[in-house]
């Protein structure tokens, strides 16, 4: 495995790999759990090379505040990926990734960049999608791999690679869960025993919300009172928002939806303890859920 | 000469080019001169394979608000290209490059995006910015080859490049001029005949200053003002800004140069007839201009 921390390096290391084959591609901001080795694995499985990144120091990079709190270590990072023999590991240094004189940003306008996480955080989509373009021009994959977990993150980098013409597959692999359905997280290893308890409740509720659907209910207001009124049964998790919206645009849906669903995101978010908790689950007008 | 109109056909184009060896590009708004020709000439020389494009319709495009108004002759353009033997010719329709619902755009802030061109155009940089790292996308060049003549769309252009990692390099071509100065562009032709020998008188202003600074002058305002003075002399040419600035940042230089210059740009914008006229010269720090 080689590690690269000079941004002239990945360049020059990209460029060479133009004529080698396709190349997959994993963006991280670090704590690695198992959720990113399925991505790794899918990515060994389907390229002749694997590259993952790391952004630490995710503050500096406006790329995922929350997870600047969480004690870190890059060693066991970088051990996992060496033992599933990742190619190569790109860790930007801060200061060359986005260096003294900065001065473009990547900036999406839409229901995308606003709402949601968009809302939530900062300068989460501008933020989102000027990393990954550079990241993109940096390592130049063929294939990027995607968990659906952060399901806003990957519309909006669906709608990037497509406005600004990147060529880029992107694969979206299934959120992994714990047996009691809690969607795996860096995050979660900051939860109390009684908060550990408390989180999967938002995926139980994502299931109500699916059961109502499967059963015909398409008044968005029932289904969403439904699932709110569950999460309310958890004192220790604090709703921030419920939505039922299109996986791509992240539009909400109209107050009734039509008998035969197009593509439908559940998606959720909370504060529980210190942590911020997103999950959704999808449902695909082809005829299936992703859950 | 392969004519281009698809996006996904040079998507697909360029990617086969990837094992190819070096790519030339020459990105355009049509109206095709000299300048441009030699833009090409160049790349057909240095690459081994040469790629122009042509934005037509460059309001809908917010490349160049003023060309729109200018008659013009995609035919011509063709065959001119035809001539020099391009390799390809990129014409993307304006629908398939800005989509409905077209939303991410690439801002630029600073001076360089402000000043200048960016004060007298709105959208300018980030139109500028936003269709030239779709352009790199689609057809991934090595090398992109751009005229000095738009001094702060070369800088934009650097300065995006570098920002955002795209692995290009920028060969920047001198002006290229009429034996009187004047600065070769498609708007020349809209000058009325009393207008056309008025305009060069940018250029001897642009050289009275390069005169001043060779004697040793180095008080901004005084080299400034002789050459506000020249340009005076022409009551058909409309002052817009002269600027002695930093040619990569397009900070101004400060009241008192240094005896030892570092680069620098005289940079000079006019209204003359219904066109709009911009010239300029380069000291390079290494001890000579750029005419």
């Amino acid at each position: 495995m080689h590690i690269i921390y000079d941004v002239e390096e990945m360049t020059e290391t990209a460029r060479g790999w133009l004529a080698a084959g396709s190349v997959g591609f994993v963006p991280t901001v670090g704590h690695l759990h198992t959720g990113h080795v399925m991505l790794v694995q899918s990515s060994l499985l389907t390229c002749e090379l694997s590259a993952v990144s790391i952004l630490v120091n995710p503050v500096q990079f406006g790329f995922d505040e929350d997870q600047a709190h969480y004690p870190y270590s890059l060693e066991g990072d970088l051990q996992l990926l060496d033992q599933e023999q990742v190619d190569v590991v790109f860790i930007p240094r801060p200061e060359e990734f986005y260096p003294a004189g900065f001065s473009f940003q990547v900036t999406p306008s839409g229901p995308l960049a606003e709402r949601f996480e968009g809302a939530a955080r900062p300068h989460y989509a501008r933020s989102t999608a000027t990393a990954m373009t550079k990241l993109f021009q940096l390592v130049r994959p063929d294939v990027v791999f995607l968990g659906q977990k952060n399901a806003q993150q990957v519309a909006l980098i669906r709608k990037l690679v497509r406005d600004l013409n990147i060529d880029v597959s992107l694969r979206v692999l299934p959120t992994v869960r714990e047996r009691d359905g809690l969607a795996i997280s860096a995050r979660n290893h900051l939860l109390s025993p009684s908060e550990r308890q408390a989180v999967p409740i938002l995926y139980r509720a994502l299931l109500a919300g699916k059961a109502l659907i499967e059963k015909g209910e398409r008044r968005r207001a029932v289904i969403e009172k439904a699932m709110i009124a569950m999460i309310a049964t958890e004192p220790l998790v604090k709703l921030d928002y419920m939505a039922l919206c299109d996986p791509d645009t992240f539009e909400l849906m109209g107050k009734k939806m039509p008998p035969r669903l197009p593509d439908l995101l559940l998606a959720v978010a909370a504060r529980v303890g210190t942590t911020r908790q997103v999950d959704n689950i999808l449902w695909k007008s082809d005829g299936y859920w992703l859950t």
